[in-house]
């Protein structure tokens, strides 16, 4: 059922308000969403301030109309689908860098800013953001922090929200309010900055982000190693964080991904798994190296070679690509289903085993990759998409990684967030208890459940919104 | 009113409910309550397992019946104070080291396990939880997570709430959850784990912790330096942090509090601020004391000392005899109201300036000291109790340093919580909106105010529950 989005006219500018198809069309989904999931919103707004936030959400909460965040559509789990349709609120214009505190490791964002931006911003201060994702050039920090996002440094430097000291943010009525301090730590009544972060737009619109920085390495060295099989690999990398050896970076990427990677970087690794490291030191940056070069030496790698400056991001180019050349990855075979586990780093070889296994039973190849030291993987079913036996058995595959995660007290996505995709798996993760009680917090702050209706619950895979009537 | 709380006896065994006018005296307040402001509690009990915390807490809250946790009492803003009586729920029999799992470098504790037993039990694996406040000793995990504490090493490793990888609590009416995950990073649902952490038992009583620990360093030095006069300190600390110096701790006595320590230690420091450093590293711990040595050499730093071992224990007796030399302080002068306020460490010089000069308006000494390198300052005006007019200008100080250290960034509670001490300052240091947001999401979880009534919000300075009736 449309929703009547004339109203937006009221409160935003021509140029800031689309009925067209084509702007309807680029907001129905995201990088995740297949093209039959898709779901074009009624209308896509752009606001340019915190005020024109406040003003379109008050309007459309009591119009009963919803409300759906976005930032630039490189979400995996349908996170800024338009779910109940409604409208599309594109947060990309809202890009400005509001003030920079050198002296406080500080920085205030609105959400549109790229990744990549805020790096830009503050490197002449030799500070940096750590957790930034591989996609940091293409994805805003809105999107980061709806998703509570990490990247290939959280092993040594945390998550987004590890970074996020303060936020303001509009509320489903329009209300706005500022979270957080710009003290590195506070005791202050409830932590409201770390519930909206990774609440995926659900809660609030956030319309300014404080990030904490962190003092650029003196010395930064990277590189990778490969393995004869994967499970010497994951062994290798378990082993390297549980000696706890200081790494900034320890990725594992599979043999299939590997040749995935060559074919789209015109790299020619060898056709093995391989590990690709980064270290950052203030000094004696060979220590570190070294003992982990030892440990790697123990599980049988090859090819260990670090190098600093340009020669490293040269060794880094088949990883630093992979998201893309995933993408371009050609049929006939795509990704059944995007997976994003996360275990305890003592279950991580175990993990990677699995999912190999079962793809194995099914004769079909399963890509694994991601942030290891972590305990995350990134895995790929790869199926015909027009082979319904293939699709469906992709889709069990993967769910059995999940459900075995899960198992494993892990996480059913440690950083692309539940959106649409990983509904199912709430209660199994967290507990009918814990889901309530999230629950009761979404009607509590948005009992109309205008903001992106459709996500995070696990009864809205029904169709059903939670709106209290 | 009391209310009666016989039907205690329905679900606890004798021994684990008193109304005994001690064990209740014994339970009406905190460190930090004055005499005249204790409130007897009108039972007292002692949970000994998850089942019986949730039976107490349903049938209480079906009564109406407050309910404050309890655990060693060593807060210093009335957290634990039952301020409209009830029951005080003592969590200290809940004292069990639950999981060990060196392999992920985590543990499950029960709320009532002293911090320093956390390292205690983990010793042997080389592993160490790097946020325990000073107090480690005498105070529970279960208290550090509901005040979200910090310590010395916060200034390297961060605060309680980054290292709380999940929780078993129980919610007012008496609903058994889960939050979290053993996987190190997750994007799955509403971070109830950090809501919950620093909510002062307000949401949940914590009834299980799975903690993150760290591998001890293979390096470990500290010491102390002295300064000729307290401003020349904050600047080296400042500038220290502002050049990121990998500092495991940098903490600043002021000249007075170092005359008090002395008294109580029997230690012979001079009669001038002194830094107290530790640094952590696997390797060269030289290049960063060194780093540090020259920055505090520019501020005019003397007696540099750094050392290891029982040689470093014996640099740092009289900053760690510190708290306990604070209560020992003999009368007529004590301090009129604990400070806590943590500003952007930019302003940590300013605010330790202003501090002292608003003591010197009014003729009162203002010790000052605390966890400096996260910008935080324990400030204490020291009057004589007996003399209102003293008390007075001490409460105006301490109030003016609050608002100061708001209008410049910060938080009016680095690591005490809010209790019933900081409740006046939240709608400043907030805004209404935010405060609001608390109380909508305090309604959700708790609609009767059943647990820690009279805390965190403003309007319950006044008397007020927050009930929904």
């Amino acid at each position: 059922m449309p929703h009547d989005c004339e109203f937006l006219a009221d409160h935003l500018a021509d140029g800031q308000v689309s009925l067209d198809t084509d702007d309807r069309d680029g907001h129905a989904g995201d990088w995740g969403t297949p093209e039959n999931e898709r779901v074009r919103p009624d209308a896509v707004c752009w606001p340019e301030s915190t005020e024109e936030v406040s003003a379109v959400l008050a309007a459309a909460n009591e119009r009963g109309i919803p409300v759906t965040p976005y930032a630039a559509g490189t979400g995996l789990e349908g996170n800024a689908l338009p779910a109940f349709e409604g409208i599309s609120m594109d947060c990309t214009r809202m890009d400005g860098v509001l003030d920079v505190r050198p002296e406080d490791f500080q920085i205030d964002v609105e959400p549109g800013v790229m990744g990549s931006a805020v790096n830009d911003a503050v490197d002449d201060h030799d500070l940096f953001l750590p957790p930034l994702p591989q996609s940091a050039d293409i994805s805003t920090v809105g999107g980061m922090v709806a998703n509570d996002a990490s990247g290939a440094k959280t092993v040594k430097y945390g998550e987004v929200s590890d970074w996020v000291l303060g936020l303001e943010a509009v509320l489903a009525d329009g209300t706005v309010i500022e979270t957080g301090s710009r003290a590195v730590k506070t005791s202050s009544g409830y932590n409201l900055t770390d519930l909206i972060v990774g609440s995926e737009g659900t809660l609030a619109v956030v319309t300014r982000v404080t990030v904490e920085l962190a003092r650029q390495p003196k010395q930064a060295r990277g590189g990778r190693a490969v393995f004869e099989d994967l499970d010497s690999a994951a062994e290798a990398i378990a082993a390297t964080m549980q000696a706890g050896v200081d790494v900034a970076t320890i990725e594992l990427i599979d043999p299939l991904s590997t040749k995935i990677a060559n074919a789209y970087s015109g790299t020619d690794l060898p056709n093995a798994p391989t590990v690709f490291l980064e270290f950052h030191a203030n000094h004696h940056i060979e220590a570190e190296i070294d003992a982990c070069h030892e440990i790697f030496d123990e599980h049988g790698a090859e090819r260990f070679e670090m190098a600093a400056g340009d020669a490293m991001d040269e060794l880094w180019e088949a990883r630093r690509n992979l998201a893309n050349a995933m993408l371009a990855y050609d049929p006939p075979r795509r990704p059944a289903k995007p997976g994003d586990i996360t275990v305890p780093i003592s279950h991580f070889p175990e993990i990677v085993r699995y999912a190999k296994a079962r793809g194995d039973e099914h004769g079909l190849d399963v890509t694994t990759f991601g942030h290891a030291g972590d305990g995350n993987v990134h895995y790929n079913v790869l199926v015909d998409p027009n082979d319904e036996a293939e699709l469906a058995a992709g889709r069990e595959i993967s769910d059995a990684v999940v459900q075995r995660a899960i198992e494993l007290g892990g996480t059913s996505t440690g950083e692309h967030g539940v959106g649409r995709g990983k509904r199912e798996y709430m209660v199994a993760e967290h507990g009918e208890g814990s889901v309530e009680t999230m629950r009761a917090i979404k009607r509590a702050l948005d009992p109309q459940d205008t903001l992106n209706p459709g996500k995070i619950f696990p009864e809205t895979a029904d169709g059903e919104r939670l709106r209290v009537e």
